[in-house]
């Protein structure tokens, strides 16, 4: 199982971001923590982690995965309510996505509650701040696993 | 850790129910699973599983089990989108909740893309068929569990 | 033929309410005619007559249902408006639904002008006070008789 | 009782029409059918029907039988959303109308969704294909007939 | 004068709920300054006090105290803003009715703001916490109370 | 305590003033009857009683009373739903207020919905004609007396 | 002056339509009425008087008399609030317009608030019955008469 | 006849004021109009003309001609979109009132498009610039005199 | 290849309506131009080309051709943004169609923006005046011609 | 140069007003800092500096100006978001504006973000409390000054 | 003649990407089809033919080709529903600008029906899959070469 | 004090964009008078100017500057109407910013009235072309400076 794994905008300075919302790791923290679920994971998964902050760059990241990828661990940040290149992207490759959002988008300012993702991704996972990262792999894992042990 | 887990209208068919958006498993296959991850789990977690169509019997049981949850698992299907009461009774007893749907709420009719729910639950998971409410379970875990270890 | 014939919340007091827009007829009356109706019709129909306020116990009702009825006959009354617990009930059981109305809900407030129910409804029946119910029936017998005879 | 039947635009066309939303029949089976129905009631009824594609015509029609017509069945087709001129006329003659609708408009398009005729008709008779035009029939019967007698 | 007063979902938690929106006096104690105030009163007034969290049984018992009621005080709390069917259930009765909130809704979330119940009031009292409801209740006696000794 | 009662636009009128709306009592009758129930009330009240047609009027004086007043009883009439600068006043000198209407604003024309005043009220006493003074006094009484004593 | 006087849909029925909006007066007497008016005038006006159901016809006519026509005193009717046909024809006639209306549009249904004619219109006259049109004439020869003696 | 002429603000700089949308006249020029107008009139016309830039004090002398006035010409100006106590104030004295724009406003911006003042005013008279007032006398003048010579 | 090409209304006043906006072109211009380049077309294409101002009658031409016509071409000018009823016949006979715009109609007015045309057409040509027929005959040509030599 | 400098409603209070929001300064010291600034600059300038709540007289002050102010700096507080009465003097005088706000209002309530007053306002400055009015002087008598030192 | 072909973002992944909606050609196909008809062409046209998935690149081509491109042919894809930086760019540059769409994005889903570049292009086609770019270039060619040969 | 000065996209061209509405200064006149300015300051500023076409561009460039910047300016031209991602970006380093425009955005077209960027802004300076750099600069003087000189 080959995974990608995007950071949207202003991610790599996790932990200096308003803490009380987002929580005090840095994504270092974020991507050490997915290798270590990683390698204690039964299953054969790679992960190739990337961070941007071009939304161009996104979209031509994930053109550039569509050979590659079988998966799509996707953090769009504040692309997330103004990118339909994004979701155009991730409609053209049609790889299984999972979005992800550190804090509740939901329970945030309104103009975060709409997702231009959320309709071409399998699912979200939101508010857990980093955790949501590791469930958002498990997810994805199990959405790519054997279809027999499904619980 | 308590946790109460509630199961909104029209799950009891499980299963019955157009099965190209919910899948074909049965509110028992769930609660079996649920059952299963407490049971391997190193946490000690009591589960409490209950599901009812009535709106107001849903917030009876929020209220009655002030004392005893420590955290809440609702998935309140349609009244997801139309009740304040539920919302209320969550904000009252103030005990940690998530919020579950099978399907992805976000990526189907535009009347279900709004939640009174979202803005007092602690996290969204959303999509993952049955595996919606394993995930939220660890979630759970993970907010009620030893803060050191996060990730 | 089985059809379940659901009236919704408040009309039980049907007669005792607001005359100029309901009429002066009781439920008892427009049960009694459905029973009529029945008797004196060429096809075999069995009818079940239940009523409710409750929003859930309408879940239950058409949950209870799913291997009885061949049709079911809703007049939501106020949950018409409100309710998408009960679309998600008939969209659940997928048994043909007719939706009945009393008065033309379309020439009276804004508030009434839009039904969560006809969206997964066959069909629906507006305004003509007691014979609505009539009308439905024919509907409901014509819809699931002999395909042959259409007109 | 003296009744016109009035079909609007495109209805000329059914059965050669989108045959999955509007099924095989054609304007000359329904009007058969409209005749037979007549022929066979204890009711001393007269037909009169008439189709158009103008919307000047049908208020121009409404206006020329305000003294002949003692009902009024119309489906507007797509005038039903976009014409206050013809709500005007049946407001003008005051005479019973009930208004029909082969597709239950409520679950098509939004655009659909909203009538400008609802406002001044008795009641709506809307989705059981050709057969809605024999309940529309009924209706106003039920509605001119003798008032001692109803249900 | 028979008075029914109706307190609305979740607020048999009352006292345990946000107390800096809603105060730490129990729904006992409110219906304990009730019935004193009843006591000292120099009218003959006779009280029943009900609370349910169940949109539908609400809807009951008003219909169930048609005949017995003068007067109706309701707190419908969240039910306020989603309740077509309590609406209805008053316009049904024709009981004249206060509409009590603990908190001035006005002044709160933007879903707040909106009651169905007004517009089937005879008066609003919001935002005195629990003296709200002696001040409803004042205003159902002087409604009630002979016109002669206006103010 | 002193208590300012400010009575804005048309109601120098009241009592010719659509009597099916707004009763047939002048301004006097309800100054008279503030009056009176203060006299015969055991606390210490002393009340300031002014009328205006000028939003800016209104403004001034609520300026000019921030170190008098201890409490306000504004019925803003039709400024209600266009004055921020009445709101602003209000928030300015941060004197507790009671927003009251004769009618019940909430069951009227769509455009008297809307109160800009509320947001910054402690409460809203709405639709009991003259008598709703007589209840904004005595909850404005109650806000400012002694606390122990809450009912 | 050659002034085109344009009545639109349903105006042919005046007399016979809801005379608690319209008045008792018909067609004929509004036409004997400008005629009358007319030949009274110092001013040279000649009077060409057409009404028209047809949205379509409508459009023709203003455009047969591109070159005729002074002047334009339209009474559009439902078209008002619908056509853009009627706008486009006035603009692309180019001669000055002015809309009347028998009844006070602007304190009716909410639907007929808003004009596609008046952006096109030099002015409006609306709500004085059929004293609506001398008044409009007297518009008229006003904006095409002498500019030195203006008011 | 008693008829008072209510200009509001801004009108007093008249002439100075945007005259490519206001023309040249000035506020003089027009009340000289009216003035010579009644003075060359059959009927038996007193006008008393006023002009205030204060919103309140319109609502004062509204209510001040009660008594006197048996009509009003009002050109609320900017007031016309933002005053609902000039509204309350005509319908308080629930003397006919025609409402005077010398603009289109129809024609302008989008927020000049709706009055409060329409509700509640027998007719408008809209666009043609001083003239519209003498139009809105005649107007007056008509609906104030002998009905029997209706034209 | 049978093509109808419909211009709608208004179109016949061509070169007489603000050139500003659609050039000086006649309607006859455009059609000479439409032939001619059928002339020198290697392809073999009938053209019939009918101008309406009336709305039912495009209808009705539109139904007319259901078995001739191979393509449309049509120009819906006004209508483009009213007419359900041409969206319908157009749907109705399901022959491919290329809807034609003189002006780019999404760079003019808001209410010209939306078409309820375009969900049925193949596609659009719009703001290259005259020329624009030009392209969507090409357009109309390719959509019919053979699949082997697409460019 | 001669600047009108305006404050609006509730601005008399500054300092004893929502600190947190407005600061501590009164409306003397920033009058006080203008005086000095004027003193200290190279440029002529005359400030005249008026405060009023009444939106009357601020349209009646702009106007008395009309001859003698170069320019206006005005505060409408809130008037600026209700007020086309002084958005029109604005646009009356044809003075260069700017307009101020001590408080960013585009961070604060939604209903504080929309101005009637920039729209004929040359700039605004906003957000930086007492600061603001400086940035404001400057700004203006950069507009009225010499153009060739523009930077 | 010296034309700036612009594709979007995603279209360099064209013919993987969904083929029911977007053909089975690839970019390279599109662009040979532009050469090849350029060589055949009896104008002298240069072509310069980029795609980029960013926003800011698109925005810094347009400004770098101010000096020597006559036109532009931009398919902005999924930037025509967000960007107005490609907007003020083509604003910038005021060189005339044909705007594409592969498919017709007036009949796909709701957010792709407006278009932030329509208001500052000359014209636009949409909806004739590849074929639609070579249509733009015709009508570049068209409003680019000499205006005595319109058709 | 070292303040980033950001121009965003489309500004490298200023001076030969629109100058009816941007003047005729170029980006260099902007940056060399914004030196000029800080040579001849009595404080110790240093200013880093960068523009940029990438949205991305500058959500890293403020990102990078994390630790070096005491005040970011920023103009974000278009992007200030579009960009989440920059608002996230100044929220992250919270370091005081000030919003610059050349034009007064809420003085042209209702999509540039609504700033992303103005929640997280100290303050905005808007409408003075050129010179709203210089009052912007000194504003963030002033907010970096010492308190005790406030005026």
């Amino acid at each position: 199982m080959n995974i990608l794994v995007l950071h949207g905008p202003n991610l790599h300075l996790l932990g200096r971001r308003q803490p009380e919302v987002y929580g005090h790791q840095t994504l270092q923290d974020i991507n050490k923590a997915l290798d270590e679920f990683v390698a204690s994971s039964p299953h054969d998964v790679v992960l190739k982690i990337l961070q941007s902050n071009h939304e161009g760059e996104i979209v031509s990241i994930i053109g550039d995965h569509i050979d590659w990828a079988d998966g799509i661990l996707i953090n769009p940040a504040a692309y997330t309510h103004t990118s339909i290149a994004i979701r155009d992207a991730l409609a053209t490759v049609a790889i299984p996505t999972v979005e992800i959002h550190l804090s509740n988008i939901y329970a945030r300012e309104e103009f975060r509650h709409h997702s231009h993702i959320s309709g071409v991704a399998a699912g979200v996972v939101s508010g857990f701040g980093a955790y949501s990262y590791i469930l958002a792999l498990e997810a994805m894992i199990h959405i790519l696993g054997p279809k027999t042990t499904e619980t």
